[in-house]
């Protein structure tokens, strides 16, 4: 049996309840100093000058640093190259970094950095994304302000449209959203004795810190070290920033020689750190007459905002993710990540594609609707099943649940009668449902193959207690526990003999970010080589004790036992025993490279993801069409993640995700007036709270992805994804209207509502 | 060529004398407390009450604990499993803990400790070792008080006495040795969230650390995690103790639930700590007419204080040594290890074998003076060679360097011109040479042959950096530099390419105690089982770059090169990239056994030790004849290490080791009066001073070890052990007299020459 496929209460549960976790802003130090940043007011300005000296005559400032304090390049490293760790003489957006200041406490660091005066001179400011590819437009990156241009080229799409029964074309706009992680941006650098530095902070990829320090301080990636605390909350939102937050904290502790502790106060946050990119997209679907998917062509913009930061892999997953999960032999898609002078754009749960699939599963609706079809029904047929190809042309050969989650998700809801017995009625109040499918390639995928690989550490005590260390980190998503589980189930123990240590690059080679859904798989896998190696030995021993082969034992709850004699057994502990009595080696390095992914960027044909999860969402709404005010009543989700590890996260993240999806779909929107930030705090961004959420019903659909661990595969950032366009197909079904800009606010509801009646 | 060999700096020397180190008295955590432990003024007594609560009135006093507070079994696991944690109800020793107390401050937890009461009943004390195996003293320990008794039955010494030219009887005593360690014993618990314990502290051993605390708290294994702090200095100290101390700490975080520092006083160090075995012994020596030795008989009480600690194997390796590097066919030896109500005494430096070899070597000096052959010439003729077989029937194979540091300690020292011109002459001021030439095994030997193992970690990053991390211990020994140095030349890099990191039981196997001089051939050969699995992808990948194959290629100084066609040539760093585009693993534990060894404990016979180090001393000494005065002018210690990997640190370890034998010859004496110990600070326990330090002439001998890293062996206690007998030898040569009773005070002295004088 084991504990995999069990509900397991969270291995960190406790700590988090009880308030016992270890965040970054309860670290302390000897000699520890707090550091604040200087930021710029203007969207774009030329800096004339920076009047250090003001911030470091207030009292309790130890130092100051501008750019040229920094020992290495000026560059926060990603991909593009072009983020500085402190603007070095022209600022991009409002809120970038400008310069440091370190203090005794952080009140005297923030009245250090308040007291820095900066002279701008304003440039002007390039606001809008639809114009940053015209010559006309400020210069902000290359010739043409364009970060990425990623595009997907199969077919005759033209020939397509010109022969489908329904053409739809409409434009989508999707608004920047906020991560709001409960745990601010933070990080704490401690240099060593030895001239390196440790960082400690909030994060999901450590390894991308230590290049960004190593680089910053012009130190071999040996001598920097990075340790994830407890994190948050992350969503993306802490893949890229950490790096520089963390480099910002380095450059202090190396100038002063002494630790440094660096949090972001939330307003700081949420104006200088990254969003969802904001999306423009124009969507053009073809069908035939009973509603076979012909054609897709998609322009979308993606607003990068000042610096390139993951824009070109984010644009790309974008891409790849815009037809959805059906079949449509005819496909071209340009899309663009274009820079303008707001704070930069990076990863969010999603990373990219819930902007396309808002676009996207709103055309299904239409066309649906235009074709008098059951939109379900028409998702039905146009599903991917196994065997069939992607609009990238991948084949897919396992693990396609598509079909599964549909019909779950149907039943679950009572979809049928419900989308039968609603519509648009009478009165104020009008309820609707709507769904959505949508799939999603769980992991890193063709454009960066070599990051596809993890490492793990087991070792197993004298006790038979096994201790493991992986590369990946733990921001709230449940690795840890699903982890654990697969390290007992490996080993034969309990959960409770099992015991993890902090992600620490110390401790297992790069293994890639902590993003893409991929954490389980990748170091799931590298743990179940770690523990075969493990194994090997101690149940080599084991079987010794038992008189048998080595392959013909098995080992469960802390017992080994002969597979083909039940009676003959041995405590794991008293193997253990026997081993360090004859010092045989119980520790191993674990590796795992995923399989190979592919892309060819001329097309946009590859096989792009190792794998898919899928999944089906239902909402319910109650709609008062006299406010415009929508109501998600009820959401039905249901994803195949391959298998669940542990039951209980898997809908976790479910529930999770999809309140964040709601939050997408009705409240959520970054607000910017000439450059400046509107709503810097969660009394003016709205985010989803408990009286604000659906009855959530979490439908677990498993169909087995035999490279994953145990089956598993990565899902969790898919929650989030098709709740808005269900939400809005659903309000479509309730009003008559639909809304092709999120969030659906009481405000554009009502103005497409007004619209309609105005046609009519 | 590479860097093991080369006379490198310290890699931590900057961090030391900067005072950038973080000791355990420098760490803090979030809501952390302090300890004091509550301590017997008595030599034994029965504890008739404990006043806790007077303790907890204590202002800042946050909780209070007795024995019964402690979660697991009360006792501080090692040999015999005597040892509580907290007196249980009868205090055996003077300074021994009864209670614990935890408080907001230091101060404020003394003063708590200061204000328990305890209510004693006296009882007899047994204070005599040379008592404690008669039946009419107080039981301590079974039924006879004996710890340990070990022996050796070679030959026929009865028959080979009454054959022998000259037999020379004499009676030595040693007393307590202070290790003096510049950082006091400390320790910091810190609960973690999984209901574990993470503890910080000055430590050699982190393993046994690990498994004293997860049994006294009732934990696996792997919920006890043990991180090595700098250590300001062990020489044994830090072997047990340290179990106690982090055992104390845990006691208290686990009651209050936060993280608790105790860092003990000068004053509780040196009354609470262990010390060297003071010892009594009879040596017998029985010699032919040309200096032959034809057979050693010796009886040696060995006081372990109150509980047996590791007297069972500090006893053992005195038997070993008794004999010395000398052929002897007839072999009988009767150690005891004994109980009595002194503070309990442990590893130092030496480990049992100082005290034996002060009177074996004495033994030498007075058989020599006895036929008229030189001491040096006497030490030579018995000498062991190769193909030899030592006392205990160990047939040496290799690196037996004996002969050559005798050869070249007399020819550094200038011995035979020196010693023909002293002696006796006239005045008060006399000056005469001594020499002792001794041997060590060197690391564990037969009695625990499952701890000589150890693992290491390597790992090579993206720029081709490495990090290591051991399971052993830096504690000034010099560790890290060696290590640095092994890994720098396995993997071809540069010596500031390489990096480790701080000892921690999550990282790498229980890798046994870092005692018996076994680091360097431990952790060396397992980081080079690690490195050569690294090594095995980088450099392969290399050579596929370079177009040769595997075996063809070698690397220095970070370029990697073709044996055979120098002109082809990659740096490192090109390498390591291609290994992380092509997903190589660049990380390995590694593992080391060492080479079996054997005892038969009924007649002590086998291969007590894997390999053996040597050392001949040449002291000169200047004698005030009418104060007894000794002054310890020129040292010169000739050491065969086998291979010095740092030429620097082996001369180093050989000048500090000289200077801590020159205080046991000469002022190191831990007194007691009544069982309560009268000099515990450094005013009145006289440790040499750099005014006091001789001039020391380090001379390395090579020869090579096979089986060690590089040809080394481990040496670094040896350094301590001749001096002793080398001193009183040349004493001996400059009055006539003989002092056979460490250290060699003026009083003793003078009373030796008084006597002399009146026998005349």
């Amino acid at each position: 049996m084991g504990v995999v496929g069990t509900r397991v209460p969270r291995v960190d549960a406790v700590e988090k309840v009880t308030g016992r976790a270890t965040y970054v802003d309860d670290l302390w130090f000897p000699g520890m100093l707090h550091a604040a940043v200087v930021r710029s007011t203007e969207a774009r300005a030329k800096i004339l000058g920076l009047d250090l000296e003001a911030g470091l005559a207030v009292a309790g400032v130890v130092a100051v640093a501008g750019p040229e304090d920094i020992p290495g390049p000026n560059n926060v490293p990603l991909i593009l190259k072009d983020h500085p760790l402190l603007a070095p003489g022209e600022a991009r957006f409002e809120g970038q970094a400008l310069a440091l200041v370190v203090a005794k406490s952080r009140e005297a660091a923030d009245a250090g950095a308040a007291a820095v005066r900066v002279a701008y001179e304003p440039l002007p400011a390039l606001l809008d994304p639809l114009q940053a590819r015209s010559p006309d437009s400020p210069r902000l990156y290359a010739e043409d302000n364009t970060f990425a241009h990623h595009r997907i080229r199969r077919g005759d799409v033209e020939a397509a449209f010109a022969e489908a029964h329904v053409v739809v074309e409409n434009t989508y706009r999707t608004p920047a959203q906020e991560h709001a992680d409960m745990e601010p941006q933070g990080a704490v650098a401690v240099p060593t004795p030895d001239g390196g530095v440790v960082i400690y902070g909030s994060m999901q990829c450590p390894f991308y810190v230590q290049r960004a320090v190593a680089q910053i301080l012009g130190l071999p990636l040996g001598r920097v070290r990075v340790i994830q605390t407890t994190t948050g909350g992350a969503f993306g939102g802490k893949e890229d920033v950490p790096s520089e937050v963390a480099g910002q904290a380095a450059v202090m502790a190396w100038k002063v020689g002494r630790p440094v502790k660096l949090v972001y106060h939330r307003e700081e946050d949420m104006r200088s750190m990254s969003k969802r990119h904001p999306a423009h997209i124009r969507y053009r679907t073809g069908a035939g007459k009973d509603g076979t998917l012909l054609a897709v062509e998609a322009e979308m913009t993606y607003d990068g905002g000042a610096f390139g930061t993951l824009s070109p892999v984010v644009l790309w997953r974008a891409t790849v993710h815009t037809v959805g999960p059906y079949r449509c032999p005819n496909v071209k898609v340009d899309a663009y990540a274009v820079a303008t002078n707001t704070v930069p754009r990076g990863a969010f749960r999603g990373f990219g594609s819930p902007q396309v699939i808002f676009a996207a599963e709103s055309q299904m609706d239409e066309v649906a609707h235009r074709l008098g079809i059951d939109p379900l029904e028409l998702r039905r047929r146009n599903a991917l099943r196994r065997g069939d190809e992607t609009a990238t042309g991948q084949r897919l050969t396992s693990s396609v649940g598509m079909l599964e989650t549909l019909r779950r998700a149907t039943r679950e809801s009572g979809y049928r009668s419900k989308r039968s017995r609603r519509g648009r009625g009478s009165g104020p109040v009008r309820r609707g449902v709507g769904v959505s499918t949508i799939y999603y390639g769980a992991g890193l995928g063709g454009l960066s193959p070599y990051l596809t690989r993890a490492g793990a550490f087991v070792q197993v005590h004298a006790d038979s207690s096994a201790l493991y260390a992986v590369g990946t980190t733990e921001m709230g998503q449940g690795m840890r526990t699903v982890l654990a589980q697969i390290v007992a189930d490996e080993l034969g123990l309990p959960l409770e003999r099992v015991s993890g240590v902090e992600t620490d690059t110390s401790r297992v080679p790069d293994s890639g970010p902590t993003v893409a859904s991929r954490a389980t798989m990748m170091s799931g896998n590298a743990l179940r080589d770690a523990c075969a190696r493990v194994r090997k030995n101690l149940w080599g021993v084991g079987a010794s004790l038992l008189g048998v082969g080595p392959h013909q034992v098995e080992a469960e709850g802390g017992v080994l036992r002969c597979r083909t004699d039940a009676s003959r057994s041995v405590p794991l502990e008293d193997v253990a025993a026997e081993c360090v009595a004859r010092r045989i080696h119980l520790a191993a390095q674990g590796w795992y490279q995923a399989p190979r992914t592919s892309w060819d960027p001329e097309v946009g044909r590859g096989d792009a993801y190792m794998v898919y999860a899928w999944a089906t969402n239902v909402a319910e709404v109650e709609v008062d069409l006299d406010t415009g005010e929508v109501r998600l009543l009820r959401l039905t989700a249901a994803h195949d993640v391959g298998r669940a590890i542990n039951p209980v996260g898997v809908e976790g993240q479910i529930e999770g995700g999809s309140l964040q999806g709601a939050g997408y779909a009705l409240t959520e929107e970054v607000l910017y007036e000439g450059g400046t930030l509107l709503n810097p705090d969660f009394s003016t961004y709205i985010i989803p709270t408990a009286p604000d959420a659906p009855e959530i019903v979490p439908v677990i659909v498993e169909s087995r992805y035999a490279k994953g661990p145990y089956g598993a595969k990565g899902f969790a950032e898919q929650p989030l994804m098709g709740v808005a366009p269900a939400v809005a197909n659903a309000v479509f079904q309730a009003t008559g209207v639909r809304v092709r800009q999120l969030p659906i606010t009481p405000e554009r509801l009502r103005e497409e509502i007004e619209r309609s009646n105005g046609n009519r």
